[in-house]
């Protein structure tokens, strides 16, 4: 049987087929994701959600030239084929492979790059403006989930297209969870759209009424002109976003190739900034999807047929779930432990701590900045708020940990998850600058554990201490040390000798001590003794034993995963010259200044010269 | 005659006032604040705005276990009157005196510390979440104005707060302006509703109408039924806040004693979430301030009987000016160049610009994060965008300016007024970390003019060139050196050499060559000479030239009105230590690891060490 897909090199050619032969389309891109995505992993349930809209969108605009934005970019996968990657989606998310996400350097599809969510509307009205100075034509559409309508950014940007009122069209992709439920007085507002019917009638109703009745008296009639506005504004569902200054069109089923096609080819004629409100199902058309969407958000190689992973078993816990219990255990005997998630209970562990604590987890939506200023209100109470964000989402917040954490000093705790590395996601989602952007912040403590364990104890610290913290960890697996039920405290400052000897010494952070363990290992294997030191702590540094390294070693060698401009090294440096201790070398292991793209984090990890092996063979080159 | 104000030592003396009494404190407040802030400048057009509300709240509520955050905060001087610190507003805003904004530090009054906008109503939600997991009953207000609404993270909170339902009162100070007037789909909905006396009587008829006409058939009394909600909702004004799940109350007068009364009384016995819509004058009771109240939003010291700012005359102009002057010219011959303010038209000296070419500026409101994006999506269609922030602000679109505009290498132009120190405004308000956020983002370009005449040329400079670019200066009047007409081009990643000669070289970034001409220049009356660099750009760093210091120097002075973590020293050390130059020794001035407080940018820059003479100390001392 011939596919239709494998006639579809660019969107141009979907633009003669039937509208039966778009829906076969449809059906087939499905099979060819699901078939992909499990070889790949990815982000299946938003893409396949999506698949519909893609086609339409396709069959009615003219791309490239008509700029289609996609919020995020997690759903962009039938996009990605439909516009020249068909035969390379098979190595999506790989090294060397397709992105992830929109790019705009592999594609002149991919109109903006994404990555972060709410970012979509807010590119498109700068692209419509630059249309209209242009005295161009093209169409401006963006594709924004109702998840990422809860991010502050996409509020700005609404405010700013309702006044302009530049020709833009928003389509609102509600799918009714971002990755998680979703949460806000927002998505309470969508759902209540969703039963839209009820409102429609009510307003044919009143309309009829008002029709028959100026017979009652001029007093009517009056009322009749005064309410008219009001009337249309109010009664029509997404009056909210009237009021913003769109024109609100939906709710309409986001997976009926009929309707898409219809209401497009009619918001195509329209001015003014346009707001359509799909409703689609997430993982459509792939039941296991369809039935558990937040587990195939993000998932990686899985069995079709089945539903589930193709992960190795594996006894050692996550760092997530590590942390997630401790913070459980703690909680037990400290009332004061609340937690907060922007939109992430499932990937940053914190549901569990919802299921024993209900009413002391907050998720605040994909709003990072208000889950921050949040946490300092409560803990200017005296409560102990702990936000766990991943590391690349918590760079939304910076001016807010700065100032209403950092300047009151109030004790907040904030859990970086998935910091340093994370691989297939690419250049958007590895948290490599927060060392950077969070160690100039005057009374933080900064500290990052070794293992599982030391995450473990370092939570316990973090909870103890009466100023604020950021606590570091990375993504996956820990190292299957054994874990201690005892919360014994961590000294404040004070790093971990791991190994003496020789006159190299390793200082490594975070998961890179074990990596500098195995490369005074292999040195060992040379006849070099190397100390090993476990940081622990990017701020304060561990002043003394700095001093005493710098004095007694010929080499001290910094190991991060993190940038290298203004990252931990960089500190070591600073402090070493404050001291005016320059005869001992640093040589600084980390990350270069350019963005780093996508991989498994083992192809980066040696790419970048952070195993044990390429350590050991820079420091041999060095002291040569 | 015996004044009120003398009496009120805390809020509790309010209690027994009567009305007339109230108002007649609130008539003696706003002379006391004309009065002072005459003498210290200051935030005196907000202030004066809101001391009839501030007034009613003190009689209303029992604070300070009842907690109002000021959003902002620039509006709070009767607040602080108010509390205890009216023997010490004489000394607002100077050194040593008490600060221009709310602080947790400075009274227990002073629930949460602001300053930069949008943050209160997290704040509270984070207050009030806390009292009801203590079973407390405190009340928790925020008052926010409807500038700090278009900020997105007040949309984050607004969706959390309206979602929980906690009992939480948001005052809506709406005075139609933030700093300059306001923009955007919110104020224009505001100022729909300023006219509610039409929707209020619409929803009356309506009301009487849907009652009167049951007789009709069965029809309308469904009809009737279905729309309930719908009438409810909509026809009130505030139907968007409603939305959210706020009850709104408004539109009062906010500048009246009595409706203040009673609705803050009203309001104190209701449930839920709760929104008073306040009308209020900004600069309300001092003729100048009600005129110009974009003038007196913040100023300097001024002449009371004429408004006329008591201000040294000056013919050297300001960076802003020569800024906006360059821009326009620019503007002249690139058609492409488009200008981007976040609500400071006035500030960032681009409202002239908008005079020039009204199609062309971009007022976005309280909006950075907006801001940066959209000239991301502006630049991605071959516009020449230009936003200026404060550098303080700036904080606010961190994520924005790595992802947006860095990763995707997008030539946006962001220009960074009102870096380094800035005086009165303290913590909130010094730029401060703009270089050690700014420095690790790879692809960008960071520049910082020496004076206003190399202010003109960067920025020709920075709009010829394809990559992203940061043109960092300070607050006020530039050297009075002479401008030229032309825009010669200033090469990227090239140091100036200022002087030559000796063993010690002054490296100096933006405003601090200056100084460290003069600390050479001391340097040389003593018989030591010295080299002196303007770096002009912190990234790149011209790398040969530093080499060549490496190697010829004994020192090397870097010089900069940032942090030192992660600072333009510490780019140097990292620039030496990568090249393993090490026998250069290094000394780094800048600005310590703790926040800097207010003070007259004179009094701060000799605090830290930042004038020419406590540079030649300090070296004087380092190389004996």
């Amino acid at each position: 049987m011939n596919h239709i897909l494998d006639t579809i090199d660019t969107p141009d050619a979907l633009k003669n087929l039937s509208l039966g032969e778009l829906k076969k389309l449809a059906q087939e891109l499905r099979g060819f994701i699901i078939q992909n995505v499990a070889k790949t992993g990815g982000h299946l349930a938003p893409s396949l959600g999506v698949v519909d809209l893609t086609v339409a969108l396709y069959k009615v605009f003219n791309c490239p030239s008509d700029k289609i934005v996609w919020d995020v970019g997690h759903q962009a996968y039938a996009h990605k084929i439909l516009t020249g990657r068909r035969d390379a989606f098979h190595t999506l998310r790989q090294s060397g492979g397709i992105t992830g996400f929109p790019n705009r350097s592999e594609s002149k599809y991919d109109s903006f790059g994404v990555g972060h969510s709410s970012t979509s509307i807010s590119a498109a009205l700068g692209m419509a403006i630059a249309r209209d100075l242009d005295h161009k034509k093209n169409h401006v559409i963006t594709v924004i989930g109702d998840g990422a309508l809860t991010g502050g950014e996409a509020f700005e940007a609404l405010n700013h297209a309702g006044d302009l009122g530049k020709d833009l069209i928003v389509i609102l992709n509600d799918n009714e969870m971002s990755i998680d439920r979703n949460v806000g007085a927002m998505s309470e507002y969508l759902s209540k759209m969703r039963t839209a019917p009820k409102y429609n009638k009510a307003k044919k109703d009143l309309e009829g009424l008002l029709r028959r009745i100026p017979a009652i008296g001029d007093t009517v009639l009056k009322t009749a002109e005064h309410i008219k506005d009001s009337v249309r504004f109010f009664l029509v569902p997404g009056g909210l976003f009237e009021e913003m200054g769109f024109t609100y069109v939906g709710p309409i089923d986001g997976n009926n190739m009929e309707i898409l096609l219809e209401v497009l080819e009619q918001a195509k004629k329209m001015h003014g900034p346009i707001l359509i409100h799909t409703l689609t199902k997430k993982g459509k058309g792939y039941l296991p999807a369809e039935i558990e969407p937040d587990k195939f958000h993000g998932i990686g190689k899985f069995d079709i047929a089945s539903g589930e992973p193709n992960k190795a078993a594996t006894n050692i816990p996550s760092y997530t779930s590590v942390f997630s219990k401790a913070l459980i255990e703690l909680a037990q005997t400290n009332e004061d432990i609340v937690a907060i998630t922007a939109a992430m209970p499932s990937g940053t562990g914190l549901k569990k701590f919802g299921e024993f604590y209900p009413t002391r987890l907050f998720d605040v939506g994909i709003a990072e900045q208000h889950a921050i200023t949040l946490a300092a209100g409560l803990a200017s109470q005296g409560k102990k708020p702990v936000v766990v964000l991943y590391s690349t989402f918590a760079q939304r917040a910076y001016d807010q940990i700065l100032h209403d954490v950092c300047l009151q000093n109030l004790p907040v705790v904030l859990g970086l998850d998935r910091a340093g590395l994370v691989g297939e996601d690419g250049p958007t989602h590895h948290g490599v600058f927060d060392y950077s952007y969070l160690r100039h912040m005057p009374n933080l403590t900064i500290m990052a554990p070794k293992d599982e364990n030391e995450l473990r104890q370092m939570l316990g610290t973090a909870i103890a201490m009466e100023g604020p913290v950021v606590l570091r960890y990375p993504r996956g697996c820990g190292l299957g040390v054994p874990i201690e039920a005892d919360f014994s405290g961590i000294p404040i400052g004070k790093a971990e000798q791991i190994r003496s000897g020789g006159k190299i010494a390793f200082v490594g952070i975070g998961s890179m001590v074990d990596v500098c363990v195995k490369a005074s290992d292999l040195l060992r294997a040379d006849g070099v003794e190397s100390t090993v030191i476990n940081a622990r702590f990017v701020k304060p540094l561990d002043h003394i034993l700095l001093q005493q390294l710098a004095r007694q070693m010929d080499v001290i060698v910094t190991v991060e995963d993190n940038v290298l401009a203004g990252g931990f090294g960089s500190a070591i440096l600073e402090l070493l010259n404050e001291d005016q201790l320059n005869d001992v070398k640093v040589l600084r292991c980390g990350l270069p200044d350019h963005f780093i793209e996508q991989g498994s984090r083992n192809e980066l990890l040696e790419k970048y010269n952070l195993t044990g092996e390429t350590i050991a063979a820079m420091v041999r080159n060095f002291i040569q």
